[in-house]
């Protein structure tokens, strides 16, 4: 048997009850564009991002503190807030010291359901930030989930990517009894050398949405390793540097 | 719009209510070995195949209706039945005419899962019959779910490769929306050269399970194609030739 710390592979939000969340990290995964926003803003200067999963929520809660609301529906701002998913919305001049509150439905739903089956530690991944990801799990040396948000529970490209990428570099530290990863780790190094052409010649849902939507610049930013080489934490509400 | 029917890839049981079930032919996918041993049996005359989901009910309805009882666990034939999982147990002198009773937990449930979503039709998926479901989904122009029975709802390789490769055979039939299916099929083609080889290389839990079973020779038959080139129908409780 080995001594390895073990590493599953959750492919959508639906499937993360099968694992043992309670007995790891896990790494909420949300490739376009939530995970990649966070880790921008808090690279940027934010003094936390709070996700929240409705619109109502958000606007709520941006009174009551005084935050940035930012959330999109159909790629437009939502109504009611103030900014957009967009990672190029918060640089730091925008964002340094202030408080992102994100409404995001798919990660957030994830991301609460982590923290109810009691996941040691919560974290958020991108490939903006891939490598303090990777620099964090080896590190801990404790077992992990690498937990992909997809989209209303249907499995998708980008977040199985990031996945694989994460396997690819730091696979090795772990044991990995895993179909979904092995499958990740396969797509990711049939993809790698150019993530943004393979999600357009497989015809990957997001990349479609996005580009029609003008956001090609986004989901290059979104592909690009170590742009916002941060890790957020989530602790008591709040994604945070760790 | 593209007036090509839709194709969907589900791949695991807990995943299969978010698609619309009752407007398409889900194809039961359980590639080791269930399915590999349904379209087996039929191909070599057995009468029908009823599928059970667990030993009492199979011990109890083999009585009933004086029919073949099968299934194992861990490995070996469970207590009380009379045969095993492996498709070389039903070679046409031995079962011809008879109906086998098959206890298969991942794949018994998915299909009563497309049942009472109300699926248009219910046919099953192996390599050996690979071409008898491509021929029947194209000849249907209906939309088609491929359903990845998965294990214990974890993910798995080869029911993933299955969708695969049905989608690289008969694809541009349909309009594919579906990142899922575009996973499946670049897995597939990664693989195809060598099946046995890619599950092997990639780790497949089921490799490594039947393997340690001595049952290199079911897996080899598993993902060899049109062995069985029969196409299995569930009607009315049973497994028939269509």
């Amino acid at each position: 048997m080995s001594n390895k710390p073990t590493l599953h592979t959750s492919f959508s939000t639906a499937l993360l009850h099968l694992y043992d969340v309670s007995n790891s990290i896990v790494v909420i995964i949300d490739v376009l564009r939530a995970t990649s926003t966070i880790a921008t803003a808090l690279y940027n200067g934010a003094k936390c991002v709070i996700p929240v999963d409705s619109v109502s929520r958000c606007i709520e809660l941006g009174k009551q503190i005084e935050g940035i609301t930012a959330g999109e529906r159909d790629g437009k701002i939502a109504e009611g807030l103030e900014h957009g998913n967009s990672p190029f919305e918060y640089p730091r001049e925008f964002i340094e010291g202030k408080t992102l509150v994100l409404t995001t439905t798919n990660g957030t739903r994830l991301l609460h359901m982590a923290l109810e089956k009691g996941a040691k530690e919560i974290i958020t991944g991108s490939f903006p930030n891939l490598s303090a990801v990777c620099d964090h799990i080896i590190e801990m040396k404790q077992n992990v989930i690498l937990g992909c948000a997809a989209w209303k529970d249907r499995v998708n490209m980008e977040d199985t990517l990031f996945a694989g990428a994460v396997i690819s570099k730091i696979g090795e530290y772990f044991a990995i009894n895993c179909d979904s990863s092995h499958m990740a780790a396969t797509l990711y190094e049939k993809g790698r050398r150019d993530l943004f052409g393979f999600m357009k010649k497989n015809n990957a849902s997001h990349y479609h949405r996005l580009m029609n939507f003008g956001l090609e610049k986004d989901i290059r930013y979104c592909f690009t390793a170590d742009k916002a080489n941060i890790l957020p934490e989530y602790k008591e509400g709040k994604l945070v540097v760790k």
